[in-house]
């Protein structure tokens, strides 16, 4: 796939929900949460349903978004529905050819690639024949660490292990800490979170770790088999801004703290 | 209520989607399906709860709207849960207080209100003590046109109604002569249709008789114990445009024939 190029306006659109320069003594990384909807909040078609939502427009967005963050995070259901790449095709050109940002061009993609973590508590995924391991092979990507409820017995080449437990009542994991740890162990300043619905759901009640929300909404209703993002309880948004495309429109917005 | 001035740029945003003037020969009214939903596809808090999703900005283009459709459609879980007035608010004017349509600013509201269209097959809302009916009461309404499935023992004063009947497997009205019938008994040109979810999933089915979908989206999420719209399978769009307000945005398009 190769990208189309980035409509300028995107970027002064983007400029106050990126990563920010966080002082050391702050614990967490910057956490942006991103996803791209149907009109009925259908991230897909259905589980397993490998599916387009968003318009060439704002695809590219999403590798725009990957340059400026320093890991990507998407759940294991996410990693064996999609077997997606994760790594970062933007060049950091503007359409007119016109460097807008630091350019790399002479590097590899590898380089200015975030490196994936993948949400996968219970070990179903497997790096070894994904589409990550052939960019990471081909030096246009990075590989993983992989977040698990206990160290595999054979770990693969290559991926690294991150051990987080879980809730045993609510199921979930603790955020701050394993969000904590993705800094302070793998010094990743910054995470994107790109889905899915499972993983989604959980950080969108979570405006204490969350920093930035950016949502594509695609002009297209999946139905009601599609997988579907709604938080448990309503969620309130401010500093909210949005985008118009030609088939689809970026909200970018912040979680407030308080509920409806 | 006293509504916002309405901003200028929704009048050639929506101008392409407003309804034409048919050939005398077309024996269905123009259909406009409009709604308000937080970006988790909620239309409301909870069956029953009045919530209110779009801003002041977004609100008043519901009564642009209404001025210029004959009637207004709701099904009776909305006319129950929310008592609406369905009445016209709009002045016809814009914000610079310059006519920008036909000006009927020393008519009473009743004169551009649409005709209330009420689906309550089973007969469970009432006109009278409804809001509607004060409206009526006071110059500022239309009477109703309740569609039942058989005509009350007890008819209601100034209530208009029309029988029709369900599909006894699908549940669902016979669509196409609902419509005719309201164009031909009732001389309705044009229906915009607000609501609720039953409604608007059954309605997002049928691109045979919607001739424009007007969606606004607002920047909250309800979360998973609101009414969602969904429809059963995937509806795919055509013509799409955006606007882009504060906090909301709004979507314009036509249903298409073909499924995903
Ligand atoms: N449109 C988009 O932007 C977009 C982006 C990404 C994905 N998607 C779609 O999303 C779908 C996948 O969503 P999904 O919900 O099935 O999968 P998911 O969120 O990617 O991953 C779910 C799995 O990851 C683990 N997990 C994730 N979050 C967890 C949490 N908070 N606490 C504990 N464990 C957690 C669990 O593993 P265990 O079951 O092993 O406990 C869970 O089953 C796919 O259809 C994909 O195409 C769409
Ligand atoms: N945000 C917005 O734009 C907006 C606008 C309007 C309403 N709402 C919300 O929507 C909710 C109400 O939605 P709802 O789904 O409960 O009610 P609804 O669609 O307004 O009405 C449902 C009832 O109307 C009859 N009906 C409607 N469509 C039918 C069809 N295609 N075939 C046969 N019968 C049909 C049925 O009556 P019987 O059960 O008697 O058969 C059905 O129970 C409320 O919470 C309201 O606030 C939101």
């Amino acid at each position: 796939m190769s990208l189309d190029p980035l409509r300028p306006d995107l970027v002064p659109f983007l400029q106050e929900y990126l990563p920010t320069v966080r002082s050391s003594s702050d614990s967490r990384p910057f956490v942006t949460l991103t996803y791209a909807q149907s009109l009925d909040a259908r991230i897909s078609l259905g589980p397993g349903i490998r599916t387009a939502i968003s318009d060439m427009e704002t695809k590219v967005m999403t590798h725009y978004l990957r340059y400026h963050h320093a890991g990507i995070l998407v759940g294991a259901g996410t990693a064996l529905a999609d077997d997606p790449g994760l790594n970062c095709k933007w060049p950091g050109r503007d359409e007119q050819g016109q460097d807008n940002d630091e350019v790399r061009k002479d590097e590899p993609l590898s380089l200015h690639s975030p490196t994936p973590i993948i949400i996968d508590p219970s070990q179903k995924w497997r790096f070894t024949g994904s589409k990550m391991q052939q960019l990471f092979a081909a030096g246009e990507g990075k590989p993983p660490i992989v977040v698990v409820e206990r160290l595999p017995e054979a770990p693969e080449k290559d991926v690294r292990y991150l051990v987080a437990s879980r809730d045993a009542a609510t199921g979930q994991f603790d955020w701050p800490w394993l969000l904590g740890a993705l800094k302070s162990q793998f010094q990743l300043d910054s995470v994107m979170v790109e889905g899915g619905a499972c993983v989604i759901k959980a950080l969108l009640a979570r405006p204490d770790v969350v920093d930035s929300l950016v949502v594509t909404v695609g002009s297209t209703y999946l139905g009601a088999g599609g997988v579907a993002v709604s938080p448990a309880t309503p969620v309130k948004l401010s500093d909210v801004s949005w985008w118009r495309g030609k088939r689809d429109s970026i909200m970018a917005a912040r979680l407030t703290q308080q509920s409806m």
